[in-house]
């Protein structure tokens, strides 16, 4: 039986699954695939904690040579995260004439074309399962199985940690804060959650989504993006009366002005597929012109989940699939045809706008008259009774009919510098 | 650019897809793919009805041999439907040197290992994603997103007619006969709709799963089935009363005592993923050590995604993708290590049963001894008010706690010929 030889780059949880797979599963993967798959060396800093998988000796090492120069090694897998020194270390890997393996959205949104036309110039693959949607298998769908379709849409819950963020506001009614703290404390947020409560994460996948499924290249920094961080329970409160859940969705769709790219807190029919994800899933549904509506749930991080889709990459790897559809599929090359990305102020919606005001009479006609000015039409207008009567700072909600972001950043803008204004307008975006 | 030539054997519905697709998108197809895929013959007997596809002259042929002899053809799509003469000509195609693509489920379900064993004997492949689902990619999931996982179980909404039929009994109170008659009149059921709804199709699709999954070998008519055609308004109803709502699964799950396959209209939580799924969708769960669960819903029939999977797989073949995974996987062989297939008898699990029985005293009594001489024991039992009070027929319902299906079945039995019975007991299952 033919042996392909697996190095691993990163020791952490998800490497933990990895090992648990590759050294635990070795004859089953073998007995299913008709290769042996030897994961025989893991490179880290740390050579002694516990990650909770025995593991022979020699074969955790801290010498990065070790991998690179073992000209048996053929397979490598990126498991560091962030960019540098993966992204280093990744071309090493493909100069040493080796595939990668990596579930590492960040490195691929930001430097994918980089490492692209350096494996197709080397003739070697990336696969990159892992990097959206986790155990999901929804890259692989987009690549191959959905490819006899023109993919017309994309939304996406691909943040497992806002998605629980999300779902506890709404089932318990609790604060923004709180409900982040428990995340903390269930592992479901990491110590420092920034990345993902404001969309950053979110929009990084976004940007792998938008190139896969419609060709597009586009800075994942330049995508209009909303994060969690400023959803409110009283947000979920209205949206639930307009018989809507509040979801981080990530979209990608196509229009006549071009490719709508997107990100942000958006309220859903609760009826949805999309709005009965809970918890920490993952959920995205991918419209295709003639496969019509698919949808995809399951557990977008975590370590076994995310070991599941890094091994199937490198099963792909070892047996040739990877190669026929890098080769294919030339992705984030110029031979490959792409929607053009539409500018993100152009992009046209519904949304919802929550306003602390003055609680002073005309102050909802001075809120419509701005509006009205910038041509965002109100569908409509609410003013809820305030928690405490003697708050000087009363809430305003607002639904708009489809309008340009453009318009309603100046009306937001106008808003925010006015003096019956009180704090920053809250905009999440109305999807049907 | 490379070019593969195609052959289509029967121009029906499907193969209307299957056309508008290779023959519209064939510059898009080879953009994206690197190969040129001409569908260059379509065999039918029918050569004049519409299919609302305009093809080229000299594509529409009544003889098979322009197919089979053609030399330059590669791939063979099979839309023929049924076992013959569908089976005859794959084995033919297969002998003269082409790959096969089919959706016909009847026919890998009654002939997959025969056909197996010839296409690796004489090196070919066959494609097959369209016989599962549909347009929804669970096939290539399995054969190879999820292959770093033991599968633990397949819970499956495999047939839009059933689901249609139950969620509109569901969501308009109607009965099981006047929701047939929308269904067929709204094409979502056929004139002879027997083998949906006596859980006939659904039983093959399980089959198909239950090899792919779990290597297991099966005839599919020694599979327990159940089929939609059981249940009445009042099951819908009392299901709903338990929180739960009924949906026709195909479930495939390990147990100690072997592999457990079982069709039949099932009870399942209401805030269930598959519960959730409606209309004529297809839904299904995949649940893996270390994916965790794994879920996918979209249209399980239909022209346009039946087409999208026909093409895929034509794709795939074109590429050699089909070919790595067809000679890895040595699908329906005896290579092929497959859990245990457990005697259908033996299943154990709770139950739902409707009984008519005489209305008088002592009735409920009777049923009880009966379940209990069998060690059926009863979780709850009602008799709901009857419909027409001078009705001398009174509706029991019974829900079992766990208990083996051959117990069952001899209580079963035994109450069907007890003279305080009138009509048959219906027997559904209920899952968590």
């Amino acid at each position: 039986m033919d042996s392909v030889k697996v190095g691993l780059l990163g020791f952490g949880t998800i490497g933990g699954g990895v090992a648990e797979i590759l050294l635990g599963k070795s004859e089953q993967i073998a007995r299913a695939t008709g290769k042996k798959i030897e994961l025989v060396k893991i490179c880290d800093k740390d050579l002694t904690s516990d990650r909770g998988v025995s593991i022979p000796d020699g074969i955790l090492t801290d010498n990065l040579a070790e991998i690179m120069d073992d000209p048996e090694i053929s397979i490598v897998i990126e498991l560091i995260g962030g960019i540098e020194p993966a992204r280093s270390f990744v071309l090493r890997a493909l100069e040493s004439g080796k595939d990668v393996v990596t579930a590492n959205k960040a490195l691929l949104a930001n430097c994918g074309p980089e490492l692209f036309a350096k494996a197709r110039e080397l003739g070697r693959t990336i696969g990159f399962e892992a990097s959206v949607c986790g155990g999901v298998p929804v890259l692989a769908s987009i690549q191959t199985s959905l490819q006899a379709n023109e993919i017309e849409s994309i939304k996406a819950i691909v943040n497992g940690t806002c998605n629980f963020i999300l779902s506890e506001m709404e089932s318990k009614g609790s604060a923004y804060a709180d409900v982040l703290k428990e995340a903390q404390r269930l592992g479901f947020a990491e110590a420092n959650p920034t990345l993902d409560v404001d969309g950053s994460d979110s929009t990084q996948k976004l940007c792998i989504l938008a190139q896969l499924a419609f060709g597009a290249v586009t800075d994942w920094k330049a995508i209009s993006r909303v994060g969690v961080d400023v959803v409110d329970s009283i947000d979920v409160k209205f949206a639930r009366e307009l018989g809507r859940k509040i979801r981080l969705l990530a979209v990608a769709e196509r229009s006549n002005e071009g490719l709508v790219l997107q990100v942000c807190p958006t309220l859903i029919p609760e009826d949805s597929a999309l709005a009965k994800v809970t918890n920490a899933y993952n959920g995205i549904e991918i419209v295709g012109d003639f496969v019509g509506s698919v949808f995809y749930q399951g557990w977008g991080a975590g370590r076994r989940p995310t070991a599941s889709a890094v091994c199937s990459d490198v099963i792909d790897s070892a047996l040739g699939r990877t190669k026929i559809t890098f080769d294919s599929l030339r992705l984030w090359s110029d031979q490959r045809e792409g929607v053009p990305v539409m500018d993100s102020k152009k992009i046209r919606g519904r949304a919802y706008l929550r306003l602390g005001v003055e609680d002073k009479p005309g102050v909802m006609a001075k809120v419509a008259e701005t509006l009205a000015k910038r041509d965002v039409s109100i569908e409509s207008m609410l003013q809820p009774p305030k928690a405490r009567p003697d708050d000087p700072i009363a809430s305003l909600i607002i639904l708009t009919h489809e309008t340009s972001s453009e318009a309603l950043d100046d009306a937001v803008a106008e808003l925010n510098a006015s003096s019956f204004i009180r704090g920053k307008t809250i905009r999440l975006a109305v999807r049907d």
